[in-house]
C-alpha cells in the first residue's frame, strides 16, 4: 500500500556513484534490504551506465534482480540513455529515470548529450517499453535537472524548461520530476516551478521532487514542495552523495532528518525511524571512513514521540 | 529603517553562553561591530547573569554601552529576573528579553523559579520600566521557552501556553516570543502555535521566533513562521549554541543559511550576505578550535545571484 507520503532512497546510486570507494555488492544487498525492512517502498538501487565511467554501479544488474525479490519494493534505477533502458528492462527494474538537464551546457558537459538527442532517447526508451508484455513495462520518468539553476549557466529561462516538460511527456514519458541538482532552489523558487510545471504538463504528471540540501535548505524545500501536494520525495540515508562540498555540508538531504519532519508533521510514511536509524549502522561498516550526515541521528526522539499520536494530534488539529 | 524580516542575532549572547572558552571583550566588540556593519540590524549582545554562573557574560555592561553607540543598532539583552533588568535598563539596553519556560519543571531546574515567580518578576520588570522617563523604555518580551515540549517533561499542554502567554501580557510585557529550545518543533506545530498564541494575546503581540536547528529541521520551521507572518527570526553565526549534541549537529540557526534562505525567496533584509560570510572570520579568530556550522559557507552563492534581482523575481511571480 502506497503510504501517504513516498520516501525514495536514492543513497545505493546517487549516494555511492558520489563515492569513490566501491561498496561490495553483499553489503548493498543488505543495505537495500534493511532500508525496505524499516518500510521505505521505493529505493534507486542502481545505474546502468559504462562500468568504466561509475565502476562503483557495475554490479548494478544483480542488486536489482536481489531488490526485485523483495516484497512490496518498488525497484528504481536511473538510465543515462537507451542502451542503459535496454539493461534496465531486462533486469526487471519497476521504474526507470531518464535526466534531462535543462541547461544544455549542463547536458553536453555530464552526458555529452543535446536536448534533442536526450528527447529522441526519450521517445526509444518509450518505445521500447510499450513493446514489453503488460506487468513488465517499468514506470518511466524524465527527471528536469538543474532546474532551479546551472553552475554553468545560472538561471534556466522558464519557457525552456515547460518546453522540455511538455516534449518529455510527448516523447512518452509516465511523469517529470524535478531536480535540484545544484543546490540552487529555495522555497519560493520550489513553489513556483511546480505550479508552472503542472500548468504545463498536468497535475499528475509531476508528483515528486529530488532536492539537495547543499545551501542548508533541503527540509524548507521539501516543506514547500508538501505544501504544493507533491508526495514523492528523495533522500539519501546519512545524506551521502549528491556533490557536497566540505565536511558537514551535506549534499543530499538525509532521509533519517526527512522521515523525523514528515512523522512528526502527521504525515504517514510507513517508515519505522528506529528501524531506519538502525540501518546507518550497515552503511558506516560499508563505508568505513566516509562521513554521514543528519541531525536526528544524533540528537535523538524527542521524549514521548510516537508517530500514530502525531497522526491523531495533526488529524485533530486540522 | 526596519527591514521587511528582521534576522535577529542571538550568537554574542546565546551562542557565546553555550561555549567554555570566554571570548575577550574587544573580540566580541569587532563581531557586533562587523555584524551591524553588514546590516544585520538588532543583537542580542549578552545576558545579565551572575558572573559566578556565566563568567562568559560578565562584561555585558560594557558590552552593551559599546554596541548602543552603533548607529541603528537595535541592542537587545536576556535576563533572567528583576535584578537582571535593573542592570540591564542602567546599561541602556535597547530591548529585554525575560524567558518563561512553559514547562515548570524546566523553569525550576533552570532558574529554579516557579511559574508565579517569573510572572511576579514580569511584573515588576514592567513596572520599573513604566518609571523610566520617556525615550529610556526598553522594549519588554517575555519569552515562553520549551513551548514546543521539553526534555523533562515532554510536550507541554496547550491551555498552559497559552494561559502563561496571556499571563505574560497582563504583567505588561510588550509582547510574548516563542523558543524552541529543545529542538522538538516542526513545521506543523510551528504554525498551530502561532495561531493558537496569538489567538490568545493577539497579532501584534507575537512578532518572533527563537527555533533551533537540533534535528535539522530549522530552515523549514522558519518557513512556516514566515508562512503565518512572524517576521522576526533569531539566528546565530556559524551557528554557535543552542546546545549542540554532536560535530555536524549545530543547535541553532544558521544567521548565513537564514539570510540566504530569505534572500533567495525574495525578501528583504537589510544585510549584505558576501559581508556577512567575512565577519565568521572574526568568529573564528575569536574561538579557535571551535566549530562553526552552516552551509552556505561552504558552497557559496548561486551563479548570478543577487538579492535585488531576486526581490523583483519575486515580485513580478506574485
Amino acid at each position: 500500500m502506497r503510504p501517504e507520503i513516498l520516501v525514495s532512497e536514492v543513497g545505493p546510486r546517487d549516494g555511492l556513484q558520489s563515492i569513490d570507494r566501491i561498496m561490495p555488492t553483499e553489503q548493498k544487498k543488505a543495505w537495500i534490504a534493511a532500508e525496505a525492512a524499516a518500510g521505505v517502498c521505493e529505493i534507486e538501487v542502481g545505474s546502468f551506465v559504462p562500468p568504466k565511467l561509475l565502476p562503483q554501479m557495475a554490479d548494478t544488474a544483480e542488486i536489482v534482480e536481489f531488490a526485485c525479490t523483495i516484497p512490496g519494493l518498488a525497484v528504481a534505477v536511473l538510465v543515462p540513455n537507451l542502451r542503459g533502458a535496454e539493461a534496465a528492462i531486462k533486469s526487471g527494474a519497476h521504474k526507470i529515470t531518464l535526466p534531462l538537464s535543462v541547461s544544455e551546457s549542463h547536458s553536453l558537459a555530464n552526458l555529452r548529450r543535446t536536448h534533442d538527442q536526450v528527447i529522441e532517447d526519450a521517445r526509444a526508451i518509450a518505445a521500447l517499453i510499450d513493446d514489453q508484455p503488460e506487468g513488465k513495462r517499468p514506470h518511466f520518468e524524465g527527471s528536469l535537472s538543474t532546474v532551479f539553476g546551472c553552475t554553468l549557466e545560472g538561471a534556466i529561462p522558464l519557457p525552456q524548461i515547460l518546453s522540455l516538460a511538455e516534449r518529455l511527456m510527448q516523447a512518452g514519458c509516465d511523469e517529470v520530476g524535478l531536480s535540484d541538482t545544484t543546490g540552487y532552489a529555495d522555497p519560493l523558487a520550489v513553489r513556483a516551478m511546480i505550479r508552472a510545471v503542472r500548468g504545463a504538463v498536468g497535475v499528475k504528471a509531476l508528483t515528486g521532487i529530488h532536492l539537495h540540501n547543499t545551501r542548508g535548505l533541503g527540509l524548507a524545500n521539501v516543506l514547500a514542495a508538501l505544501d504544493e501536494g507533491l508526495d514523492t520525495i528523495d533522500s539519501s540515508l546519512g545524506g551521502i552523495g549528491g556533490c557536497p562540498f566540505a565536511p558537514g555540508a551535506s549534499g543530499n538531504i538525509v532521509t533519517e532528518d526527512l522521515v523525523f519532519m514528515l512523522q512528526a508533521m502527521g504525515l504517514q510514511t510507513g517508515i519505522d525511524l528506529q528501524k531506519l536509524l538502525e540501518v546507518r549502522k550497515i552503511l558506516a561498516e560499508g563505508l568505513p571512513g566516509e562521513p554521514l550526515y543528519g541531525f536526528t541521528p544524533d540528537a535523538g526522539l524527542p521524549l514521548g514521540f510516537v508517530p500514530e499520536d502525531q497522526e491523531k494530534i495533526k488529524e485533530a488539529a486540522k
